[in-house]
């Protein structure tokens, strides 16, 4: 018969489960701790990417600026989503995979406890071995260990039969968790996917629709605005050359002292923009206040 | 009339608009090779998770272990596209931002050119102006001087003409490319997601078609090969306790011996796995090849 060791057997495969489950399912939580990380940083960047084409489309002709806004404004959903990715992630993978520690920590204790009893059978076993070999005639003695060893088989054998019914449910709790959290980890990626692919289709079409030319005729008539009579009226013909020029001392000194002015209206327009820029910044920052 | 003036407002304009666009494409260039960085660092944690799945699964009953086979392999093709992703954000996305370097380098020439045309236009225009007033009689040396005008004149223009077009191209060019270089960046990010959702659709079903009930019963099986017996077997009964006790000498000697042999037929087992994973090693070697 053998008892002892069919029992040591089986501790020994409920201890490589365990100790099994505790490698893995610490390895699993680390990575994918790691990997909601990693997806945070992504969202951080694009993020800061939606603030910089908002800030740009404010610089831009009204075609691009609505472009680029309503382009940053679809980039900004695509991260709202990659926020509850993140928080799925913790809540439905990382956390369920870092409570695995607290419930190996109570099997363990299980299979101490059943190593204890274990071990005091062997020792009683033991101990009644002794006596019969050197007292083989004492029935007293003998009967006095062999009733030592009973109670320590007894002890040992209900100690066997809970941590055969802890491991059992163990082991059935961590094969339905490993589905469930992989499954759980492929259907938040999976919402995340399909969202972002719904929030890029319009993205692409708002950019598609987007009309170069009619922002490059604005473009064209900002820097034409003077320069376009200026070319008309330009004297650059050879026979203009020795008659009366086009500038006077009064037109050149006029057109000197306004180069200063010039410049300082150029301040005044940035000023306005900035305003604008301002009122931008109000939508933006629920993007930005979860990065800090 | 205000000549210069103009000029100098349309100059204004064109600088603004170049350095503008260094500005934020510089901005969208280092934020969008963050962002593909960051992708790159989630495909990383990605691949080491496949590794260890793969490595967990060989450790698990054969149910469980083609489940997690079939998931990792899923989860290594979603990083693979992952990794096409990363490709494509280089080539279609960073690299046309970067090359804006090169094309503001040449408009910032061509800007420094029609400046240095206009300052000496200005010049002449007030040595003219001082001459005038000097030596309003000296008909020869006005006239001198408003040939230097004249010609300083046509430089300026026709600098002012290549301006024009250097920087109505420029503008032209920009607002494509920024069209372009976004609607590759949504169309390579909707050809990951649409992809990443299909092999999430797979990984969804593999793992949801596990049946965790099969591996239990293997399990058990396992775990009470010999302690199925050993229960029926076992008299632990109080009748039995002054009898023959199940124990002779002998068996116990020899169960004592064997508790040593079992525990060195368990690191033999394990050597058998550390072969069957070398085996899979091979497969993921793919996958980790590309993050060392």
């Amino acid at each position: 018969m053998n008892l002892i060791l069919s029992r040591d057997t089986q501790v020994k495969i409920m201890e490589n489960t365990v100790t099994n489950a505790e490698k893995y399912f610490g390895k699993f939580c680390s990575l994918m701790a790691a990997y909601t990380r990693k997806t945070a940083k992504l969202r951080d960047k694009s993020d800061l990417l939606v603030k910089q084409l908002i800030d740009y489309g404010n610089t831009e002709n009204p075609e691009l600026r609505t472009t680029v806004k309503n382009f940053a404004e679809e980039l900004a959903k695509v991260q709202d989503y990659r926020q509850a990715e993140v928080e799925r992630l913790e809540m439905k993978v990382v956390e369920p995979l870092k409570m695995y520690g607290i419930v190996i920590k109570q099997t363990r204790a299980e299979i101490k406890k059943f190593n204890k009893a274990r071990n005091n059978e062997i020792k009683q076993l033991e101990k009644l071995e002794k006596i019969r070999q050197k007292s083989p005639s004492d029935r007293q003695l003998i009967s006095q260990a062999e009733s030592q060893v009973h109670k320590a088989t007894v002890d040992a054998s209900r100690s066997t039969q809970q941590l055969e019914e802890t491991i059992d449910e163990f082991q059935k709790q961590k094969l339905k968790d490993i589905q469930k959290i992989f499954l759980d980890f492929v259907t938040v990626e999976m919402v995340f996917h399909a969202k972002a692919l719904e929030v890029y289709s319009n993205a692409f079409q708002t950019l598609e629709s987007y009309d170069v030319e009619k922002d490059l005729e604005d473009f064209r008539a900002k820097i034409h605005i003077t320069s376009g009579t200026f070319h008309e009226t330009r004297p650059v013909t050879a026979t203009s050359q020795s008659t009366a020029l086009p500038w006077s001392t009064q037109s050149i000194q006029s057109t000197l002292q306004k180069l200063t002015l010039v410049e300082s209206g150029e301040e005044s327009e940035e000023d306005q923009l900035e305003d604008l820029r301002g009122a931008e910044y109000t939508q933006i920052r629920r993007v930005t206040s979860r990065t800090t």
